[in-house]
């Protein structure tokens, strides 16, 4: 194989986001704010008031006119809790206040009650000086009626969804929900809770990849096991292509006599990816079946968890409208040498320990528990080497649900 | 008020730790590792089979036996495909073999195909030198029967969960979830959907925690919104403590005269904390009303979010059982100047641009749309100053769920 044929990480991701505004999802639904989360937002979601909806204290103490004022003791002319209309100020006077009460028309300045005196007649002493605007929250100070709070193909998380309960909203529109047929391909699998055949192991991909892809907002259709066989795989993709977004597979991609699917994209689809430049997870493989999208992820689980997490996770985003698919990463120094250049970008399974990236001993494409021990992936380019102590790049686990 | 009295962040943490530890929850439920994302594991899970269950071939290629092997072209014997189970390798030939599928007993090698070539009788030539094991997975690589794959307390993710399928469980055993009552207090606050009152806001702590607790394995009871009312609030707390693990309240935790929700812990329960060391979120108050664990939050939005995150999220962490509450940090350089030292410990909302971390301009505890805006928070000890380019720690967001 020409080992200069394999296709560098980032044109992988260019070519599947460019496939996925291609394949990008136009309905949406509206959805309770308590079923929002991880849902991705259809409109710009504009302001209806401005919040806060009037100057508010930010402080429980006391209110005034500064500018009607020169240092002598204020009588205190009326009390304003949270949630009650006050009244205009009083000239002269000051009034009570607690934090988040409106504050009453004529006063500009609030004075927190750690820095006032009440004397014996009742009246408050301050004992600072006072300037215009001293811990007033402005009307409008978070947004203005109006503005747009959140851009259409935001991620709903708890933050998202409470800005969104902060303007009173009972409901937000989503795009619908991705739907994503799960295909597990290999005469070896077989469901947990059945029986082990000899020569067979269960199917642990199903799993990672359901709550996966839940995770990032679809729903997934259990499209079951494949057996390796060119016409059932062939029949399969028929029966899913119109039920189906994407078809999101395992297995079968190499270039073996038994790699079935890669075979019927070869034959009767169109594939657009071929051997990529990375470790593991070089099989990827990605194209149509007539119109619907197939990525096919290799089926070692730690293959089909750096590929799902680099690769397909961009693209089931994108294809909500969401526009920021890039994960965090971060430079962190390496506790580990890594002297041989490698032909692939190489992704490993790390912890941090110390503040600096430890490796999961086996790196086997095949362990699943090593990403369980890690806490994220440290990158290691096309021909580099390290030394204990360089800086690599590494990609918390948490970037990439 | 006396600053040196304030309590430091990781004191503060440590003590709702502790309480924790003397919280733990001790039931355990059977749960579908479908239902089973964002659980705690209450038993450590034990292989029960090595894995793989036998050695297997990880590449398409040939098996053969180097021992017995002198450099000639072999007869293919056999064709093993993953999920057969295969006869032993008949002496002086080698057999066809896929990735996954067993390497028979007899054989201790793989040649991947690409280094092999099918000569015009079907013998099979092989081109480079060989060694015992090459390209073989042993059996138990992954993991032996009877050893620890998953501690008790880890949160179940994808990554764990696929483990678990992999040993063909359909169920694992989680530590029940903790009932925590949300409860808004706050005469001001109304209900998404509701008019708004004068005077009054929308309710978004509700939104934004039992969102967030839900994302932690918890189940949340709806307590409502309590007014600023002491009698009303020893009522409604008394109600609550026989049915909840933990009572978490936003609001009413300040000095002033309208907090009751603090004024009633510190008369009839066992408060723990009071004013920390951290802005925004001082006046966080923790306790105990009667028997049930009490943490009030502050109102303010960006308050309510960064303690939860810091402080609220560690405790239902652990009183699940999870060890390892901390989330991961990394050291940025920071794109802001910092001249003013502050007394508290500041957790400023930002996003990461060119490798820098640049401010939400509006830093006001009120104001939730930073969040949104951010990619995390950067923590300022307290007394330190920062010029631009200076490093400081920044926690993602994404950690913290």
């Amino acid at each position: 194989m020409n080992r200069s044929a394999l296709m560098p990480v980032e044109e992988a991701i260019a070519r599947l986001l460019e496939m996925a505004e291609a394949q990008r999802l136009q309905d949406s639904e509206p959805v309770l704010l308590s079923e929002a989360r991880q849902r991705v937002l259809a409109n710009d979601l504009l302001a209806t008031m401005d919040l806060p909806p009037w100057p508010n204290s930010a402080m429980d103490g006391y209110a005034l006119n500064v500018n009607d004022w020169h240092g002598e003791p204020l009588t205190v002319s009326q009390q304003i809790f949270a949630g009650r209309a006050p009244e205009a100020l009083r000239p002269g006077t000051c009034v009570r206040i607690f934090t988040g009460a409106p504050v009453p028309s004529g006063a500009n300045c609030v004075e927190m009650q750690e820095n006032t005196q009440v004397l014996d007649d009742g009246r408050v002493s301050f004992k600072q000086p006072l300037a215009m605007g001293d811990n007033i929250r402005p009307q409008g100070q978070e947004n203005r009626a109006g503005q747009v709070l959140l851009l259409a193909g935001k991620r709903l998380g708890p933050f998202e969804l409470a800005v969104a309960a902060a303007q009173g909203c009972t409901h937000v529109h989503v795009v619908r929900r991705p739907r994503v047929a799960l295909l597990s391909t290999g005469d070896e699998l077989v469901d947990p809770g059945t029986p082990l055949k000899p020569g067979s192991i269960y199917n642990s991909n199903r799993t990672l990849l359901s709550h996966w892809l839940s995770a990032l907002g679809c729903e997934v259709i259990d499209a079951g096991i494949l057996p390796d066989d060119a016409r059932q795989t062939r029949l399969k993709l028929e029966q899913l292509q119109h039920a189906a977004d994407l078809i999101l597979t395992t297995g079968g991609v190499s270039a073996g006599d038994a790699d079935c699917l890669g075979q019927v994209l070869r034959e009767c689809g169109k594939p657009l990816l071929w051997k990529l430049s990375i470790k593991p997870g070089k099989p990827l493989t990605v194209g149509h079946f007539g119109t619907v999208p197939v990525i096919g992820l290799p089926g070692n689980p730690t293959s089909t968890l750096v590929t799902f997490g680099l690769l397909a996770r961009p693209y089931v985003l994108r294809i909500q409208g969401v526009e920021d698919v890039t994960p965090l990463s971060f430079p962190i120094s390496v506790g580990f040498a890594w002297p041989k250049p490698g032909s692939r970008r190489e992704y490993l399974r790390a912890r941090l320990e110390a503040g600096r990236a430890v490796l999961y001993p086996n790196q086997s494409s095949g362990v699943l528990l090593g990403a369980s021990w890690a806490d994220g992936l440290v990158e290691i380019p096309e021909g580099c080497t390290l030394e204990v102590g360089d800086t690599a790049r590494f990609i918390p686990f948490s970037e990439l649900f």
